[in-house]
């Protein structure tokens, strides 16, 4: 009998996480290493896939969880690749080409928030909910919503980031910071618009800094959005911004204020706190959620 | 051998609609009724389709698609009811314990826009798309989510109306006429919001006035956020507003300059006339819905 052994891959816009396994109580091999080019990224994940395999025979299927833009329907004829990006290289380099090329085995292939979706409802924090939106506040701002059991696709893939949202100028004379929107949620409130807008980076912020609550109140006003527009029944938020302990609990509160009652529902009430919710899975989601996808491209899961 | 004979209620805040019949090429009957005191409004319901039941023999099945908010998953304690409501005389009227214990026959119930998603993708302007959203502007604006074949629930349901929306003041001084949300979607941009802003109801406002540009505008902005949040593959316009015939082009024009091209599909460039249309179905979108829950709460469709 043959073993299964999938590997999967976390293409994040800053870091790789590749892992060898099949869920969060079975990872073989882990390693972590920072995005550089598409050839020196993917050759260091295709060492360590070639170095497992000499250890633990080979592969059954991978699956990668990319930043995008990037086409996830496999009939597209740009499939596998990163679509147009400002990140320098990136453009077109088809990854799943080379990955199969490589290991000649099947390859699943989605974006990296929605694998990190994917692993939350399977094993993490969303388990039993349907839908649910897993969303990402860091460097950027992206999300994955799973519904009737599935990844929401569509044109593409949803980019919960640039939706657009209210600017009080005088609350918050930044102008915001996307290069296509100016002011949608990732423009006012990712990192580079914290680091632009008060001149020092997030990370070195302290918590009694007013910056905190204008950053509650952005992200509040997206979920506030995203509620009434996908009715989800758990909310998930992952990204270095949520890491700041004293966010949660500021950012529920804002969302009941916004809100306003207007939801009928013991979940934005008494209940809040079981639904907008940090990850089940910390810094594992992409990459489990990558080993899903390879699972899903071999037949299973 | 039964015939099958389904019974199909739209009911919205301002008129019902009956059907009998079992899709758009087989209605028997039809009626319209304003919308007054729930006594009052189902018992015309009730009388159509009793006078129908004595002309084409019982009825199989009857499907209630209403305006909200309700709560459409059977299992709910409120599940039937319309919610807590600003319209008088209607929190917590049970419809379906009502239609079911006057007809003895399976109930289909959900939101009116629900019904009318259901109906467009089935057979209307969002046929072969996944996922569709419909959205009606009018008196109120909601929206329904068809996704991988079926309606999109979750808490409740979406509430697409009451996004929160950018809006400049040197642009808009109208502070918005929502009582939860001041200027959300529907405050902004629904029939009370233009009539209080402009002193006189929309109807009777000519295509040249500016009016329209701004009411394009917002029609825009809440696309675009519904565009980058879900990623459907079809947004079909419904209600009384977009029956401004220089409406449509406006707006698309209007989302192609606000997504300034971040989302990278044919459809929102060369191919956006496909993309954002007007209903399918015409004004059976919601009725011809019914008719399917009914069909659905009898295990068929």
């Amino acid at each position: 009998m043959m073993v299964e052994l999938f590997g999967g891959i976390e293409g994040g816009g800053t870091k790789f996480v590749c892992a060898i396994g099949s869920g969060p109580d079975d990872i073989l091999a882990e390693t972590r290493f920072p995005t550089t080019t598409p050839v020196e990224t993917l050759g260091k994940a295709v060492a360590f896939f070639v170095e497992q395999q000499g250890v633990h025979g080979p592969l059954t299927a991978i699956g990668l969880a990319s930043f995008g833009p990037l086409h996830p329907n496999p009939t597209s004829p740009t499939y596998g690749q990163i679509l147009p990006t400002p990140k320098h290289g990136w453009t077109n380099a088809n990854l799943v080409s080379l990955l199969r090329d490589t290991f000649n085995v099947p390859i699943g292939f989605d974006t990296d928030v929605n694998g990190a979706a994917l692993a939350e409802a399977r094993w993490g924090a969303g388990q039993g909910c349907d839908p649910v939106i897993y969303l990402t506040i860091g460097t950027g701002i992206g999300g994955g919503v799973m519904v009737h059991g599935r990844l929401l696709h569509g044109l593409l893939h949803p980019e919960m980031g640039h939706i657009p949202l209210p600017r009080d100028p005088a609350m918050d004379p930044f102008p915001g910071a996307c290069p296509f929107h100016g002011s949608c949620f990732e423009g006012l409130a990712a990192g580079p618009a914290l680091e632009k807008r008060w001149g020092q980076r997030g990370e070195t912020l302290p918590p009694d800094h007013p910056a905190w609550e204008l950053e509650a109140h952005y992200i509040a006003l997206a979920l506030s959005s995203y509620i009434v527009t996908i009715s989800p029944q758990k909310i998930i938020l992952g990204g270095g911004v949520m890491q700041q302990a004293h966010m949660l609990p500021l950012v529920r509160q804002k969302v009941q204020a916004l809100l306003n009652g207007y939801v009928q529902s013991l979940y934005l009430t008494e209940w809040i706190d079981q639904y907008i919710v940090l990850p089940g899975l910390a810094r594992r989601a992409g990459v489990l959620g990558a080993l899903t996808l390879a699972q899903q491209a071999y037949g299973q899961a």
